[in-house]
């Protein structure tokens, strides 16, 4: 709901600062509503446009758009569509990512890139990925229409990546990884399920499908000054803060494992208690304990794990899962022989992540010998932490805070939060970011999600917190690349 | 091994004494060893009885013997062929069950059944139900060319029952349900995974397969005094003891609860542990307290439910196990939506069963409070103990002390064990003798097994074990039923 002039006296004032602070108010933006907010565009277009994505759909009934599929290419030509309409110069690289750029006349200085990814997980929500990808382009859309495209300052680039969530092919960021140049040529001969490689879909759209073409989509270093990426949440904490954006820090290290407990498989009536070997309850502890070291790892440390790296802040982003646990023989009277768990361990700081692994690892083989059941811990996966850059997240940070600030109230929240910072989230989730990380600067924009839900038909964004990312991020451009008159 | 008389006066002094208080030794009893031992029957034999009956199988290299299977029907012929040569008369009842029995002229006395089953698991070792047929027989064996079985006083009967594992029809006790008379008619309509019932199995067997020969099968309390059942002891107690034998004192009674824990599913890496209601911890704290509950009930009983019922005696028996735990969507990066298990709690003391039951409910209850998640207790079977007659306890339990201690040493354990009361055990397994005990007066001897170990290949018995089976039956036959010259 937009705010009413007759009862919010003090943000009227408010926006009375900011129009002095933006210096030319044309006509176009008085059409626009006036206030700075550009709500048709930023929420009520958006949200229009994220639906009608929403709804392009390999599956019958729930939304799959996998790395070029037939509804991918449907998208595709939907997102080249907006894109133009945002003025915007585009291609398709050959990757199949989405490009939309403008290039300022005679600017040299190197690009800002903004993105996210178009394509989604089986049964998907409407908002992963395409969110950022989406308000994105109604950003840049905003800048057309009230003039400001041809202030900009350096180059500014919208790019839909083609695969993040690497459905079909078990593999995430071929998009981005190609941007970034991080691909390897091998993953040409990756296959499906149904033995279909990368370079037959590739081929099968026309594309080049060689390792010079995928040369060719990588961006060089001196060309990018930095990439922005705005992503739902996917978490509880902006719900549980009731504060619509975040700025993102960085994104987790990761580290997998499996854990196999081997007991005395038993009839369930005719072993005593005291001469069970039984890795199920032995299983249970670790996972109660996996819980306790992740919440206070100090309780659990020796002398020599005590790095000192545990400080609060440190720990804010150490989450431990346990997902997946199996039991043999899987009777309900019988002591199982070997129960199995996988364990995901994430943390900001990487110090931290190898510590609990290290910790937990000895606990584990401590408590087996305890119980004289036989314990092994294979290291499945290992990935460090990607932090986001300390400069762009300040900016990325005023912009959230001057738009969250604008909206507030009766948009968002309470009138009190005006003032207050953006939240600052880690990122659990791996994003493009990840991966243009290896090529430039990164910073990302966190948007509320109902429940924490994603990857789901449930997943959902509320329309006012669609419009405040677009705000945000087009504060952000307008802040750091278009120039003052 | 056999008892080396150089190496062993003490043992040589002890036959001695032993042969003294049997008052007849005839010459059959001297060309059988002349130690009262038997062990060219009672040991050798029985073995190799056991073997041959190990190899009657439906399978292909390995052992699977269901409810009048063609491998059950071959087994029959080969049981009762082993009846008649122990002097027995024989006869198939109309549910498959084999008899074989000596009834004395004259004797109006209520017979002695002595029994286990003929059927088997898949894959099943060769000794779990044979063993208390072969040894039965063996020892009725002795009797017979020892003269003694037209000195028995009332009528002695072995029976070999057709179906105890219920593998075909997931219905246990089918032969030894209907000697007890508590099989229902409707058992007739039941039908395993192919849609035969029991009624096309029983007529493609020639039997009658109607209610009225059903009821023929049923033996009348009057006409039983007793039943004896020698069965592997399935569980590691008496290996842990070193002791060969042991008396039951009852069949426990057994509760099998489901429980659901539903939490917040979600993703592993972007949920804060403080943001989680996470179903797989629960469960996993749940489980570990199940543990703790059974193993030390006063640690966790109220006020209420302190009922006085837990003696050490009453809590021996007590076991709990978790055996199946499952949780949902079962992925390594996703904190599970949903975790269930099943609990099997067993007690020979049906007050401390339900105590424990009740107690764990309250329990599962709070810790779910406790963590916002969400639990439902769904209780799915429950059966009362069958206590064991104690006279007739009392009785095998001198037969067996009788058995071993004529045998020690060198053949089974230490010098220093002969004189100990024989181990005093509760089946946590359903056995025939729980259906038996609603027509009469049951009691069992375990045996031991090789780690506790059953339903399996590995199961196993050792040789002198076995015959230390028949001895014990035989001596109680002797000492019970025999008259005096």
């Amino acid at each position: 709901m937009a705010p009413s002039s007759s009862s919010l006296p003090a943000v009227v004032l408010l926006l009375s600062v900011l129009f002095v602070s933006i210096p030319v108010l044309d006509g176009l933006e008085l059409e626009l509503g006036g206030d700075g907010l550009y709500r048709e565009i930023l929420r009520d277009e958006t949200v229009l446009r994220l639906k009608e994505l929403g709804k392009i759909s390999d599956g019958e009934g729930f939304l799959e758009r996998t790395f070029l599929s037939p509804a991918s290419i449907r998208a595709t030509h939907v997102i080249v569509g907006w894109m133009k309409d945002a003025g915007l110069t585009t291609w398709i690289d050959q990757m199949g990512n989405i490009h939309g750029r403008y290039e300022p006349s005679n600017s040299t200085d190197k690009a800002l890139l903004i993105g996210s990814h178009m394509d989604t997980v089986i049964d998907a929500g409407m908002y992963d990925g395409a969110l950022g990808i989406v308000c994105a382009i109604s950003a840049l859309k905003v800048l057309k229409v009230t003039g400001k495209l041809e202030r900009l300052t350096r180059p500014v680039e919208v790019i839909a990546f083609s695969d993040e969530e690497g459905v079909r092919f078990q593999t995430t960021f071929l998009g981005s990884a190609a941007v970034a140049g991080i691909l390897p040529e091998s993953i040409l001969q990756v296959s499906d399920k149904s033995g279909t490689t990368v370079e037959d879909v590739l081929k099968l759209n026309s594309f080049k499908a060689t390792a010079a073409a995928l040369g060719q989509v990588k961006y060089s270093p001196e060309s990018v000054g930095s990439y922005v990426e705005v992503h739902l949440e996917q978490g509880p904490v902006l719900e549980a803060l009731r504060y619509p954006l975040g700025v993102v820090k960085g994104i987790a290290g990761q580290t997998r494992l499996k854990v196999i407990v081997d007991g005395s498989q038993g009839h369930a009536g005719t072993v005593p208690m005291k001469l069970r070997r039984d890795p199920m309850v032995a299983a249970a502890e670790l996972v109660v304990t996996l819980e306790s070291l992740c919440k206070d790892p100090s309780r659990f440390l020796t002398y020599d794990e005590e790095c000192g790296c545990f400080t609060e802040e440190s720990l804010a982003g150490l989450v431990c899962t346990v997902g997946e646990l199996l039991t043999w023989p899987s009777a309900s009277n019988v002591i199982p022989g070997q129960v199995n768990f996988t364990v995901d361990i994430r943390a900001m700081d990487d110090v931290v992540r190898e510590t609990i692994v290290a910790s937990f690892s000895r606990i584990v083989m401590q408590r087996c010998d305890d119980r004289l059941v036989d314990c092994a811990v294979e290291h499945k996966h290992s990935a460090p932490a990607t932090p986001c850059d300390a400069e762009l997240t300040t900016q990325l940070e005023l912009a959230t805070r001057s738009a969250v600030s604008a909206m507030t109230p009766p948009s968002i929240g309470g009138g009190q939060r005006r003032a207050e910072p953006t939240p600052v989230l880690m990122s659990g989730a791996g994003h493009d970011a990840m991966a243009m990380a290896r090529l430039t600067k990164v910073a990302m924009v966190f948007v509320r999600c109902r429940g924490g839900v994603s990857h789901s038909p449930e997943e959902h964004v509320a329309e006012d917190d669609v419009w405040a990312a677009g705000l945000a991020l087009l504060r952000f451009v307008d802040q750091t690349v278009v120039a003052e008159l």
